[in-house]
Protein backbone atom coordinates (compact mmCIF):
# COMPACT_ATOMS: atom_id res chain seq x y z
CA UNK A 1 0.00 0.00 0.00
CA UNK A 2 1.09 3.58 -0.95
CA UNK A 3 0.53 6.39 1.51
CA UNK A 4 1.17 9.84 0.71
CA UNK A 5 1.94 12.27 3.85
CA UNK A 6 1.73 15.91 4.20
CA UNK A 7 5.01 17.25 6.25
CA UNK A 8 6.29 20.64 7.94
CA UNK A 9 9.43 20.92 9.71
CA UNK A 10 11.06 23.95 10.78
CA UNK A 11 14.58 23.31 9.04
CA UNK A 12 17.03 24.96 11.50
CA UNK A 13 18.42 21.79 13.26
CA UNK A 14 18.50 19.77 9.59
CA UNK A 15 20.89 19.47 6.96
CA UNK A 16 17.93 20.06 4.81
CA UNK A 17 15.27 17.12 3.09
CA UNK A 18 17.85 14.69 1.91
CA UNK A 19 19.13 12.06 3.50
CA UNK A 20 23.26 11.76 3.91
CA UNK A 21 25.79 10.19 5.46
CA UNK A 22 26.92 11.43 8.84
CA UNK A 23 24.69 14.52 8.47
CA UNK A 24 21.06 15.17 10.43
CA UNK A 25 18.63 15.61 7.44
CA UNK A 26 14.58 15.61 7.76
CA UNK A 27 14.23 12.36 5.33
CA UNK A 28 16.34 10.54 8.05
CA UNK A 29 14.03 11.47 10.95
CA UNK A 30 11.32 10.20 8.93
CA UNK A 31 12.37 7.07 8.00
CA UNK A 32 13.42 5.89 11.57
CA UNK A 33 10.15 7.09 12.65
CA UNK A 34 8.13 5.56 9.79
CA UNK A 35 10.26 1.96 10.10
CA UNK A 36 9.37 2.19 13.25
CA UNK A 37 6.11 2.63 13.20
CA UNK A 38 5.25 0.42 10.63
CA UNK A 39 7.46 -2.50 11.91
CA UNK A 40 9.32 -3.11 8.95
CA UNK A 41 12.31 -0.74 6.84
CA UNK A 42 10.66 2.06 5.40
CA UNK A 43 12.09 4.47 2.32
CA UNK A 44 10.24 7.73 1.85
CA UNK A 45 10.61 9.85 -1.19
CA UNK A 46 9.75 13.56 -1.62
CA UNK A 47 8.18 15.96 -3.95
CA UNK A 48 11.96 17.53 -3.70
CA UNK A 49 14.82 18.45 -1.83
CA UNK A 50 15.06 21.30 0.57
CA UNK A 51 18.64 23.20 1.24
CA UNK A 52 20.11 23.24 4.63
CA UNK A 53 18.31 25.43 7.09
CA UNK A 54 15.20 25.80 4.60
CA UNK A 55 11.52 25.33 5.82
CA UNK A 56 8.63 23.17 5.18
CA UNK A 57 5.21 24.33 5.85
CA UNK A 58 4.35 21.84 2.53
CA UNK A 59 6.33 18.72 1.97
CA UNK A 60 5.10 15.90 -0.14
CA UNK A 61 6.26 12.63 0.18
CA UNK A 62 5.44 9.15 -0.57
CA UNK A 63 6.02 5.30 1.00
CA UNK A 64 5.00 1.90 0.72
CA UNK A 65 4.26 -0.16 3.45
CA UNK A 66 3.55 -4.45 3.25
CA UNK A 67 0.98 -4.16 6.00
CA UNK A 68 -1.55 -1.41 6.03
CA UNK A 69 -2.59 0.70 8.49
CA UNK A 70 -4.91 3.41 8.67
CA UNK A 71 -3.84 6.91 7.47
CA UNK A 72 -4.97 9.06 10.71
CA UNK A 73 -3.36 6.39 12.67
CA UNK A 74 -0.46 6.59 10.76
CA UNK A 75 -0.42 10.68 11.54
CA UNK A 76 -1.06 10.04 15.19
CA UNK A 77 1.44 8.06 15.46
CA UNK A 78 4.14 9.64 13.52
CA UNK A 79 3.22 12.82 15.24
CA UNK A 80 3.65 11.03 18.86
CA UNK A 81 7.47 10.10 17.75
CA UNK A 82 9.01 13.03 15.74
CA UNK A 83 10.80 15.79 17.33
CA UNK A 84 8.47 18.85 17.74
CA UNK A 85 10.16 20.42 14.67
CA UNK A 86 8.65 17.78 12.34
CA UNK A 87 4.75 17.87 12.02
CA UNK A 88 2.50 15.62 9.93
CA UNK A 89 -0.47 17.86 8.33
CA UNK A 90 -1.97 14.29 6.47
CA UNK A 91 -1.96 10.93 5.87
CA UNK A 92 -3.72 9.65 2.86
CA UNK A 93 -3.53 6.93 0.54
CA UNK A 94 -3.03 6.69 -3.10
CA UNK A 95 -2.82 4.29 -6.32
CA UNK A 96 0.12 2.29 -6.34
CA UNK A 97 2.35 4.55 -9.15
CA UNK A 98 1.46 7.82 -7.55
CA UNK A 99 4.86 9.47 -7.13
CA UNK A 100 5.57 12.61 -4.87
CA UNK A 101 8.22 14.00 -7.26
CA UNK A 102 7.48 12.84 -10.54
CA UNK A 103 3.20 13.81 -10.21
CA UNK A 104 3.98 16.70 -8.57
CA UNK A 105 2.67 19.35 -11.50
CA UNK A 106 3.48 22.66 -8.99
CA UNK A 107 5.96 23.69 -6.42
CA UNK A 108 5.25 27.11 -4.48
CA UNK A 109 8.12 28.70 -2.13
CA UNK A 110 7.06 31.77 0.22
CA UNK A 111 9.97 33.86 1.03
CA UNK A 112 9.87 35.99 4.36
CA UNK A 113 11.15 39.27 5.43
CA UNK A 114 10.84 41.86 8.41
CA UNK A 115 12.73 45.11 8.44
CA UNK A 116 12.24 46.17 12.04
CA UNK A 117 13.85 43.71 14.38
CA UNK A 118 11.87 41.69 15.89
CA UNK A 119 12.82 38.37 18.25
CA UNK A 120 9.64 36.42 17.28
CA UNK A 121 10.83 35.97 14.08
CA UNK A 122 14.47 35.07 14.49
CA UNK A 123 15.39 32.02 12.18
CA UNK A 124 11.80 32.42 10.55
CA UNK A 125 12.29 35.55 8.60
CA UNK A 126 15.15 36.94 7.14
CA UNK A 127 15.83 40.57 9.17
CA UNK A 128 16.77 43.13 6.11
CA UNK A 129 16.22 46.87 7.43
CA UNK A 130 17.00 48.69 4.07
CA UNK A 131 14.42 50.81 2.66
CA UNK A 132 13.10 48.72 -0.33
CA UNK A 133 10.68 49.69 -3.33
CA UNK A 134 8.29 47.26 -3.60
CA UNK A 135 5.96 48.65 -6.64
CA UNK A 136 10.14 48.24 -8.52
CA UNK A 137 10.15 44.85 -6.85
CA UNK A 138 7.09 43.63 -8.49
CA UNK A 139 7.32 45.27 -11.38
CA UNK A 140 10.66 43.10 -12.10
CA UNK A 141 9.08 39.39 -10.69
CA UNK A 142 6.32 40.13 -13.14
CA UNK A 143 8.81 39.94 -15.84
CA UNK A 144 10.06 36.33 -14.41
CA UNK A 145 6.53 35.29 -15.65
CA UNK A 146 6.57 31.93 -17.91
CA UNK A 147 8.42 29.37 -19.16
CA UNK A 148 11.85 30.82 -19.60
CA UNK A 149 15.65 29.62 -18.99
CA UNK A 150 16.95 30.54 -15.30
CA UNK A 151 20.00 29.43 -15.17
CA UNK A 152 21.05 32.79 -14.24
CA UNK A 153 19.36 31.76 -10.86
CA UNK A 154 21.11 28.31 -10.73
CA UNK A 155 23.32 26.60 -7.95
CA UNK A 156 26.42 26.58 -10.59
CA UNK A 157 26.93 22.78 -9.45
CA UNK A 158 23.87 21.25 -10.67
CA UNK A 159 23.08 17.91 -12.40
CA UNK A 160 19.98 18.97 -14.37
CA UNK A 161 19.40 18.70 -17.92
CA UNK A 162 17.71 22.26 -18.86
CA UNK A 163 17.33 25.24 -17.12
CA UNK A 164 13.46 25.99 -18.24
CA UNK A 165 11.46 26.09 -15.51
CA UNK A 166 7.49 27.96 -16.36
CA UNK A 167 6.87 30.40 -13.54
CA UNK A 168 2.92 30.92 -12.85
CA UNK A 169 3.00 33.07 -9.64
CA UNK A 170 6.19 36.02 -8.37
CA UNK A 171 4.80 38.58 -6.14
CA UNK A 172 5.84 40.44 -3.25
CA UNK A 173 2.99 41.75 -0.67
CA UNK A 174 3.27 42.79 3.21
CA UNK A 175 1.24 40.94 5.83
CA UNK A 176 1.47 41.54 9.54
CA UNK A 177 4.65 43.70 9.06
CA UNK A 178 6.42 41.37 6.80
CA UNK A 179 7.76 41.44 3.55
CA UNK A 180 6.55 38.24 1.44
CA UNK A 181 7.50 36.74 -1.88
CA UNK A 182 5.01 34.09 -3.34
CA UNK A 183 6.76 31.93 -6.44
CA UNK A 184 4.97 29.42 -8.07
CA UNK A 185 6.42 26.90 -10.75
CA UNK A 186 6.31 23.86 -12.47
CA UNK A 187 9.94 23.19 -11.20
CA UNK A 188 12.63 25.11 -9.49
CA UNK A 189 16.37 24.87 -10.16
CA UNK A 190 18.86 24.48 -6.65
CA UNK A 191 19.31 27.33 -5.04
CA UNK A 192 16.67 29.09 -7.19
CA UNK A 193 13.99 31.20 -4.90
CA UNK A 194 17.08 32.62 -3.27
CA UNK A 195 18.83 34.04 -5.93
CA UNK A 196 15.79 35.24 -7.31
CA UNK A 197 15.15 36.68 -4.09
CA UNK A 198 18.53 38.20 -3.38
CA UNK A 199 17.93 39.90 -7.16
CA UNK A 200 14.94 41.70 -6.17
CA UNK A 201 15.90 43.31 -3.45
CA UNK A 202 18.98 44.83 -5.14
CA UNK A 203 15.50 45.81 -7.76
CA UNK A 204 14.17 47.02 -4.43
CA UNK A 205 17.04 49.30 -2.94
CA UNK A 206 17.83 50.85 -6.12
CA UNK A 207 20.67 49.57 -7.33
CA UNK A 208 19.58 47.48 -10.65
CA UNK A 209 16.45 48.70 -12.80
CA UNK A 210 13.99 46.26 -13.98
CA UNK A 211 15.82 46.11 -17.59
CA UNK A 212 19.12 45.49 -15.85
CA UNK A 213 16.78 42.38 -13.91
CA UNK A 214 15.52 41.50 -17.45
CA UNK A 215 19.48 41.38 -18.59
CA UNK A 216 19.84 39.33 -15.93
CA UNK A 217 17.44 36.47 -16.76
CA UNK A 218 18.76 36.42 -20.52
CA UNK A 219 22.43 36.17 -19.89
CA UNK A 220 22.34 33.04 -18.31
CA UNK A 221 25.26 33.66 -15.98
CA UNK A 222 24.42 32.88 -12.21
CA UNK A 223 27.36 35.44 -11.96
CA UNK A 224 25.15 38.11 -13.28
CA UNK A 225 22.49 37.29 -10.02
CA UNK A 226 22.80 38.75 -7.11
CA UNK A 227 23.64 37.19 -3.61
CA UNK A 228 21.24 34.33 -2.52
CA UNK A 229 19.38 35.16 0.83
CA UNK A 230 19.62 33.34 3.85
CA UNK A 231 18.15 29.96 3.79
CA UNK A 232 15.99 30.98 7.33
CA UNK A 233 13.52 32.86 5.44
CA UNK A 234 12.21 30.28 2.76
CA UNK A 235 9.88 28.17 3.16
CA UNK A 236 8.77 25.17 0.64
CA UNK A 237 4.44 26.30 0.84
CA UNK A 238 2.75 24.37 -1.89
CA UNK A 239 3.13 20.88 -4.21
CA UNK A 240 0.19 19.90 -6.09
CA UNK A 241 -0.98 17.06 -7.53
CA UNK A 242 -3.71 16.04 -9.79
CA UNK A 243 -7.01 14.22 -7.66
CA UNK A 244 -6.45 11.11 -9.58
CA UNK A 245 -3.76 9.76 -7.72
CA UNK A 246 -5.96 9.57 -4.61
CA UNK A 247 -7.20 6.38 -3.72
CA UNK B 1 17.48 63.09 31.38
CA UNK B 2 14.83 60.10 32.15
CA UNK B 3 13.82 57.84 29.15
CA UNK B 4 11.32 55.28 28.81
CA UNK B 5 11.99 52.50 26.64
CA UNK B 6 9.26 49.89 24.91
CA UNK B 7 11.09 46.67 25.26
CA UNK B 8 10.20 42.90 22.82
CA UNK B 9 11.96 39.92 24.22
CA UNK B 10 11.55 36.44 23.45
CA UNK B 11 12.04 34.60 27.00
CA UNK B 12 13.33 31.64 26.41
CA UNK B 13 16.98 32.11 27.09
CA UNK B 14 16.69 34.21 30.38
CA UNK B 15 15.45 33.48 33.99
CA UNK B 16 12.97 36.06 33.73
CA UNK B 17 12.84 40.28 33.51
CA UNK B 18 14.40 40.72 37.29
CA UNK B 19 18.38 41.31 37.62
CA UNK B 20 19.69 38.15 40.05
CA UNK B 21 22.93 37.05 40.91
CA UNK B 22 24.41 34.23 38.91
CA UNK B 23 21.10 34.13 36.37
CA UNK B 24 20.90 35.75 33.25
CA UNK B 25 18.16 37.84 32.75
CA UNK B 26 16.83 40.77 30.59
CA UNK B 27 17.23 43.43 32.82
CA UNK B 28 21.28 42.36 33.22
CA UNK B 29 20.98 42.39 29.43
CA UNK B 30 19.57 45.87 28.79
CA UNK B 31 21.57 47.26 31.67
CA UNK B 32 25.00 46.12 30.33
CA UNK B 33 24.22 47.53 26.85
CA UNK B 34 22.36 50.92 27.97
CA UNK B 35 26.11 51.43 30.37
CA UNK B 36 27.87 50.66 27.52
CA UNK B 37 26.35 53.00 25.20
CA UNK B 38 25.99 55.94 27.58
CA UNK B 39 29.26 55.67 29.08
CA UNK B 40 28.82 55.46 32.43
CA UNK B 41 26.72 52.61 34.48
CA UNK B 42 23.23 52.38 33.98
CA UNK B 43 20.01 51.12 36.11
CA UNK B 44 16.64 50.35 34.15
CA UNK B 45 13.75 50.30 36.29
CA UNK B 46 10.37 47.64 34.46
CA UNK B 47 6.73 48.09 34.60
CA UNK B 48 6.67 44.68 36.39
CA UNK B 49 8.92 41.26 36.51
CA UNK B 50 7.97 38.75 33.96
CA UNK B 51 8.55 35.16 35.12
CA UNK B 52 11.56 32.62 33.82
CA UNK B 53 10.71 31.87 29.96
CA UNK B 54 7.88 34.51 30.00
CA UNK B 55 7.85 36.90 26.83
CA UNK B 56 7.34 40.40 26.43
CA UNK B 57 5.96 42.14 22.89
CA UNK B 58 5.95 45.33 24.90
CA UNK B 59 7.61 45.83 28.19
CA UNK B 60 7.76 49.50 29.29
CA UNK B 61 11.73 50.48 31.19
CA UNK B 62 12.62 53.42 32.80
CA UNK B 63 16.02 54.82 32.71
CA UNK B 64 18.37 58.25 33.99
CA UNK B 65 20.99 59.30 31.81
CA UNK B 66 23.52 61.88 32.76
CA UNK B 67 24.40 62.76 29.29
CA UNK B 68 21.70 63.14 26.92
CA UNK B 69 21.42 61.61 23.81
CA UNK B 70 18.85 61.66 21.12
CA UNK B 71 15.93 59.05 21.82
CA UNK B 72 16.43 57.30 17.91
CA UNK B 73 20.22 56.98 18.09
CA UNK B 74 19.66 54.88 21.81
CA UNK B 75 17.45 52.86 20.08
CA UNK B 76 19.69 52.29 16.52
CA UNK B 77 22.65 51.95 18.96
CA UNK B 78 20.95 49.31 21.45
CA UNK B 79 19.32 47.40 18.79
CA UNK B 80 23.06 46.98 17.47
CA UNK B 81 24.59 45.59 20.78
CA UNK B 82 21.51 43.62 22.36
CA UNK B 83 21.15 39.92 21.25
CA UNK B 84 18.41 39.02 18.60
CA UNK B 85 15.90 37.74 21.34
CA UNK B 86 15.61 41.47 22.62
CA UNK B 87 14.56 44.32 20.37
CA UNK B 88 13.86 48.35 21.59
CA UNK B 89 10.61 49.02 19.91
CA UNK B 90 10.76 52.84 20.89
CA UNK B 91 12.43 55.22 23.06
CA UNK B 92 11.14 58.41 24.22
CA UNK B 93 12.46 61.44 26.75
CA UNK B 94 9.69 61.49 29.58
CA UNK B 95 9.43 63.70 32.78
CA UNK B 96 11.73 63.35 35.23
CA UNK B 97 9.15 61.95 37.80
CA UNK B 98 7.55 59.13 35.44
CA UNK B 99 8.09 55.78 36.79
CA UNK B 100 7.93 52.90 34.31
CA UNK B 101 5.80 50.71 37.13
CA UNK B 102 4.31 53.06 39.20
CA UNK B 103 2.53 54.96 36.51
CA UNK B 104 1.09 52.12 34.61
CA UNK B 105 -2.65 52.04 34.41
CA UNK B 106 -3.27 49.15 33.19
CA UNK B 107 -1.40 46.19 31.88
CA UNK B 108 -2.17 43.54 29.53
CA UNK B 109 -1.18 40.01 28.53
CA UNK B 110 -2.24 37.29 25.74
CA UNK B 111 -2.08 33.81 26.11
CA UNK B 112 -1.75 31.57 22.86
CA UNK B 113 -2.85 27.98 22.39
CA UNK B 114 -2.07 26.26 18.99
CA UNK B 115 -4.40 22.80 18.97
CA UNK B 116 -2.44 21.12 15.95
CA UNK B 117 1.04 20.65 15.98
CA UNK B 118 2.84 23.19 13.82
CA UNK B 119 7.02 23.34 14.20
CA UNK B 120 6.68 26.89 14.12
CA UNK B 121 5.25 27.98 16.79
CA UNK B 122 6.96 25.58 19.37
CA UNK B 123 8.24 27.47 21.99
CA UNK B 124 5.82 30.58 21.24
CA UNK B 125 2.46 29.13 22.13
CA UNK B 126 1.27 26.29 23.82
CA UNK B 127 0.64 23.00 21.97
CA UNK B 128 -2.85 21.79 23.88
CA UNK B 129 -4.83 19.08 21.65
CA UNK B 130 -7.84 18.62 24.01
CA UNK B 131 -10.99 19.66 22.35
CA UNK B 132 -11.98 22.78 24.21
CA UNK B 133 -15.78 24.79 24.58
CA UNK B 134 -14.95 28.06 23.76
CA UNK B 135 -17.77 29.50 24.62
CA UNK B 136 -17.73 27.92 28.22
CA UNK B 137 -14.60 29.55 28.02
CA UNK B 138 -15.50 32.80 27.20
CA UNK B 139 -18.95 32.57 29.59
CA UNK B 140 -16.48 31.71 32.45
CA UNK B 141 -13.86 34.85 31.62
CA UNK B 142 -16.69 37.46 31.92
CA UNK B 143 -17.26 36.37 35.82
CA UNK B 144 -13.40 37.89 36.08
CA UNK B 145 -14.52 41.57 34.63
CA UNK B 146 -14.38 43.92 37.83
CA UNK B 147 -12.45 44.70 40.80
CA UNK B 148 -12.21 41.47 42.81
CA UNK B 149 -10.02 39.28 45.10
CA UNK B 150 -7.84 36.88 42.77
CA UNK B 151 -5.81 35.64 45.53
CA UNK B 152 -7.11 31.80 44.66
CA UNK B 153 -4.52 32.75 41.44
CA UNK B 154 -1.46 34.36 43.13
CA UNK B 155 1.31 32.42 43.78
CA UNK B 156 1.25 31.19 47.34
CA UNK B 157 4.62 32.91 48.40
CA UNK B 158 4.63 36.64 47.20
CA UNK B 159 5.24 39.62 49.06
CA UNK B 160 1.75 42.04 48.13
CA UNK B 161 -0.50 44.20 50.62
CA UNK B 162 -3.42 42.57 49.13
CA UNK B 163 -5.15 40.79 46.15
CA UNK B 164 -7.72 43.04 44.42
CA UNK B 165 -7.13 43.36 41.26
CA UNK B 166 -9.57 45.34 38.52
CA UNK B 167 -9.65 43.43 35.17
CA UNK B 168 -11.33 45.05 32.29
CA UNK B 169 -10.72 42.87 29.54
CA UNK B 170 -11.07 38.56 29.88
CA UNK B 171 -11.86 37.09 26.97
CA UNK B 172 -10.69 34.36 24.43
CA UNK B 173 -10.52 34.50 20.15
CA UNK B 174 -9.20 32.51 18.04
CA UNK B 175 -7.00 34.40 14.85
CA UNK B 176 -4.81 32.32 12.63
CA UNK B 177 -5.63 29.57 13.85
CA UNK B 178 -4.24 29.70 17.25
CA UNK B 179 -6.70 30.39 20.44
CA UNK B 180 -5.94 33.51 22.16
CA UNK B 181 -6.46 34.82 25.60
CA UNK B 182 -6.53 38.52 26.12
CA UNK B 183 -6.69 40.10 29.78
CA UNK B 184 -5.92 43.79 31.01
CA UNK B 185 -6.04 44.66 34.64
CA UNK B 186 -4.85 47.90 36.51
CA UNK B 187 -2.29 45.30 38.16
CA UNK B 188 -1.76 41.18 38.29
CA UNK B 189 -0.48 38.80 41.22
CA UNK B 190 2.53 36.54 40.32
CA UNK B 191 1.63 33.68 38.41
CA UNK B 192 -1.88 34.87 38.09
CA UNK B 193 -2.27 34.82 34.13
CA UNK B 194 -0.93 31.46 33.73
CA UNK B 195 -3.57 30.21 36.91
CA UNK B 196 -6.08 31.86 35.26
CA UNK B 197 -5.72 30.44 31.94
CA UNK B 198 -5.36 26.51 33.61
CA UNK B 199 -8.32 26.80 35.23
CA UNK B 200 -10.65 28.27 32.42
CA UNK B 201 -9.00 25.53 30.38
CA UNK B 202 -10.78 22.87 32.71
CA UNK B 203 -13.83 24.86 31.60
CA UNK B 204 -13.17 24.41 28.59
CA UNK B 205 -12.65 20.78 28.93
CA UNK B 206 -15.80 20.28 30.70
CA UNK B 207 -14.12 19.63 33.79
CA UNK B 208 -15.43 22.30 35.73
CA UNK B 209 -18.35 24.47 35.38
CA UNK B 210 -19.26 28.48 35.42
CA UNK B 211 -20.22 28.26 38.57
CA UNK B 212 -17.60 26.19 39.84
CA UNK B 213 -15.18 28.10 38.20
CA UNK B 214 -17.11 31.85 39.99
CA UNK B 215 -16.55 29.29 43.32
CA UNK B 216 -12.94 29.57 43.11
CA UNK B 217 -12.74 32.99 42.68
CA UNK B 218 -14.62 33.22 46.13
CA UNK B 219 -12.60 30.73 47.68
CA UNK B 220 -9.43 32.80 47.55
CA UNK B 221 -7.22 29.82 48.33
CA UNK B 222 -4.82 28.81 45.23
CA UNK B 223 -5.28 24.74 45.89
CA UNK B 224 -8.57 25.52 44.60
CA UNK B 225 -7.87 26.81 40.75
CA UNK B 226 -5.97 24.81 37.68
CA UNK B 227 -2.83 24.03 37.32
CA UNK B 228 -0.47 27.31 35.91
CA UNK B 229 0.45 26.54 32.06
CA UNK B 230 3.69 26.64 30.75
CA UNK B 231 5.66 30.07 30.62
CA UNK B 232 6.04 29.81 26.95
CA UNK B 233 2.67 30.62 25.55
CA UNK B 234 2.64 33.84 27.52
CA UNK B 235 3.13 37.68 26.23
CA UNK B 236 3.31 40.64 28.20
CA UNK B 237 1.78 42.97 25.51
CA UNK B 238 0.80 46.09 26.97
CA UNK B 239 1.70 48.38 29.71
CA UNK B 240 -0.63 52.00 29.62
CA UNK B 241 0.36 55.28 30.86
CA UNK B 242 -1.20 58.73 30.66
CA UNK B 243 0.45 60.62 27.67
CA UNK B 244 1.50 63.31 30.62
CA UNK B 245 4.18 61.30 31.16
CA UNK B 246 6.08 62.21 27.74
CA UNK B 247 8.50 65.44 26.83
Amino acid sequence: MRYFLDVSYHGAAYHGWQRQANAHTVQQELEEALSKIMGQPIDVTGSGRTDTGVHAKKQMVHFDAETPMPPEQIQYKLNGILPDDISINDCRKVKAEAHARFDAQERGYHYFIHQKENPFLVGQSYFYSHPLDLAAMNEAAERLIGKQDFESFSRVKTEVNHFICEIFTARWYMENDQLIFNVRANRFLRGMVRALVGTLLEVGRGKLTVEDFVSIIAAKDRTKAGRAVPPHGLYLSEVNYSDEIYL
